[in-house]
């Protein structure tokens, strides 16, 4: 007998019609010998709705007490779940992170994951139960306190319950099919991924890719959790993210292969003129610019200009983070001795991922040479072992998304199908 | 310092602006010097909300998991209400009811206390918090499930707490101004009780006056916690519950009253006609009628007609439970032996309830005096030792309300105020 952990986002179980779909799919994994844990989170809107009310009772609500409140709305989603499979004749019974042993630290709002003890969930499942656990929330022994797992808390609950549990397979499911070569949106014709590593699935998250969240892909491959990517509106294969590492029998995948194109348009650009070529000033901007929390991205540094031994310094990080970032600078700018600043939020990001970057040299030429066809101005590279990023206007990302595509012969015959929102 | 244990109920905390001003309700009562603890009920409607989404994915949705859902109501309500107290500017932390240590039997939807062990609550009183705890919910220590203590459960929360913490009043802060003489709805000039014993209240509550559950209060006498009922709207005192047996220096009080009059319409008759005259059979009927669960209310058995043997047995019983009642007797026409069964729902009951019933003969004929004048008849009759209940046509059980609150000089100068609906 299998174990089988799914996990279902807000969009799939957003109302009672829903909740039954769902819950006659759980079913079906039960009736085929499997055992079943679920990671449900919580139904459509919820939380948004709740985070609402919370500010307007309060305009910085107490991070304690909306851990409280946000942990009540997978509790609604988990209850009804379990209601409607047990009402198809299945016994099921849900249980809070707490119930689930998901114990983190205290950090409300952003708990981190400190070990998993899911006593009552191995009682439930010899019983013979399907066993349904709120997603996105914990529990901490230090202060006794209910506590949440932030973004994407779903999906690190239910590959921590696949960790612990020893599952043969964690299945996220979701309004897509699986991972795509690129956004179906931004490349109509991309085509779903079979298998990717999870290395490359981990730079694709990074690179603006939205299927999976980062740290639910870390901790899967840090605990050698298979995932399995795929829509709760078919029956159709995903993708599975697997690592050639410890996945037997799957080295043969280990191919060069080019595993997708992302994009990304939610950073802003900041230049810094006339910094003066002398060492440690980087440093010391960069000093600056952390002091303030900003998650810096990309970074490029011009040749110096040999007549006036200054030289500019540009740096991406998300818009939001763009205006602290400006204040510190300015701030500091007789100490830097810097000349100026410029602040760029039409910009695009561009980022190739597959292992083939490893071997083989021709893989950014070729990316070049498509954006250079295409006419495509680049104004910014950043590489990694396995992935190429480029910055370029924002209004040209989408068609250069489909040139490098095209390039790389990743398009598929057919257009991708997308269904509903996204859950958390 | 005194320790206050203040009860809201759902239309209490209907909204986030209804919530900002219990928060500052709350608050004042801090200020003044006391030690705060307080037991909410879930936002408005939300509680039939939930129960409504249960009934859509499942016909009868499981007890335990429709406890995991309806808990989740509570939840919300006690974290905003803690959030709008720390926005404030006070310390305040919520607990769900096994964080506060509501210990109950296993019976979901109508758990019992078994322990209250509030050490928590401690903890937060003496680090200077004021404590929210969620109403109506408590957690089996057998089965390690949350349980819900059902009708009246958040006013049985609070006294529980009160009773605990050995506080020194226990607030319940509803939609009306108190404990009245009569229902406002019915009978406009009713007044406000300043006090009332526990006993009467009682009476009054199984009478049909529905400001606190019957459960509340018997729990409050048991455990020597006074009572005070009042309005969340105003800063009027309200109604003491108190016990004259253990209430010190209230002794004074216990001059012969009358408390009040209720009237209430939810009861229906069922007389079995032509019953054998003969031993036992009054037994079998109310075993049959026992075994649906039926709450008898009144019994009136007529004398025996001397040329038939034969007999009428009258008794009153929740409308809701009628069906089932009749079905059963039918079921056991032929071993019981009577002639057919009459039902009527068009039935209203007035109860009289006051200890001055205890030393005064007079009150029963000075009721059915002012029934008469008022040409209102009478068809069933049934005494307490402070209550007098008698059963008159449906729709002349306002105006008999009318008679008699004014026979007994119960009638106030000014008309009774009602807000809103009313909580759990």
């Amino acid at each position: 007998m299998s174990l089988i952990v799914q996990k279902y986002g807000g969009s799939s179980v957003a109302d009672a019609e829903s909740i039954k779909r769902v819950a006659k799919r759980i079913v079906e994994a039960r009736k085929a010998g499997n055992d079943v844990v679920v990671a449900v989170s919580a139904m459509g809107d919820t939380t948004d709705d709740l985070l609402d009310l919370a500010h307007e009772v309060a305009p910085i609500p107490a991070p304690r007490e909306l851990d409280m409140l946000l942990t009540s709305g997978e509790r609604i989603s988990m209850a009804l779940l379990a209601m409607a499979i047990k009402s198809q004749g299945y016994d099921a019974r849900s249980f809070t992170g707490s119930q689930a042993g998901m114990i983190t630290d205290a950090t409300h709002g952003a708990a981190r994951i400190v070990e998993v003890t899911p006593v009552r969930l191995r009682e439930a499942l010899d019983e013979g139960a399907i066993v349904i656990v709120a997603g996105f929330q914990g529990f901490s022994r230090d202060t006794r306190d209910i506590t949440t797992l932030g973004r994407g808390g779903s999906d690190t609950t239910a590959v921590a319950l696949a960790a612990a549990l020893e599952a043969d397979v964690c299945e996220i499911y979701t309004d897509v099919d699986g991972i795509f070569t690129s956004d179906p949106r931004v490349v109509p014709n991309a085509k779903k991924i079979a298998r990717i590593t999870s290395e490359e699935m981990l730079e694709l998250a990074a690179s603006g890719a939205k299927v999976l969240h980062i740290r639910a892909v870390e901790y899967a491959r840090r605990h050698k959790v298979k995932l399995h990517v795929r829509s709760s509106f078919t029956h159709d294969e995903g993708t599975i993210v697997y690592d050639p590492a410890w996945a037997e029998g799957e080295e043969n995948m280990e191919e060069a292969i080019i595993a997708g194109v992302a994009t990304d348009l939610s950073e802003a650009k900041i230049t810094v003129v006339g910094v003066p070529d002398v060492p440690g000033v980087a440093a010391k901007i960069f000093t600056t610019v952390a002091k303030t929390n900003a998650n810096v991205d990309m970074i490029v540094q011009n040749v110096s200009a040999a007549t006036t031994g200054r030289t500019d310094i540009s740096f991406t990080l998300p818009k939001g983070e763009g205006e602290r970032a400006l204040t510190a600078l300015s701030n500091e700018k007789a100490s830097l001795g810097f000349e100026g600043l410029q602040y760029d939020d039409q910009i695009g990001k561009l980022s190739l991922v597959g292992n083939a970057m490893r071997s083989n040299a021709g893989v950014s030429a070729r990316l070049f040479e498509a954006l250079f066809e295409a006419g495509i101005n680049i104004e910014m590279i950043s590489t990694s072992e396995i992935r190429i990023s480029v910055v370029t206007r924002a209004d040209t990302v989408s068609a250069a998304a489909r040139a490098v595509h095209t390039a790389f012969e990743l398009d598929g015959d057919a257009e991708a199908v997308v269904h509903g929102g996204t859950g958390r």
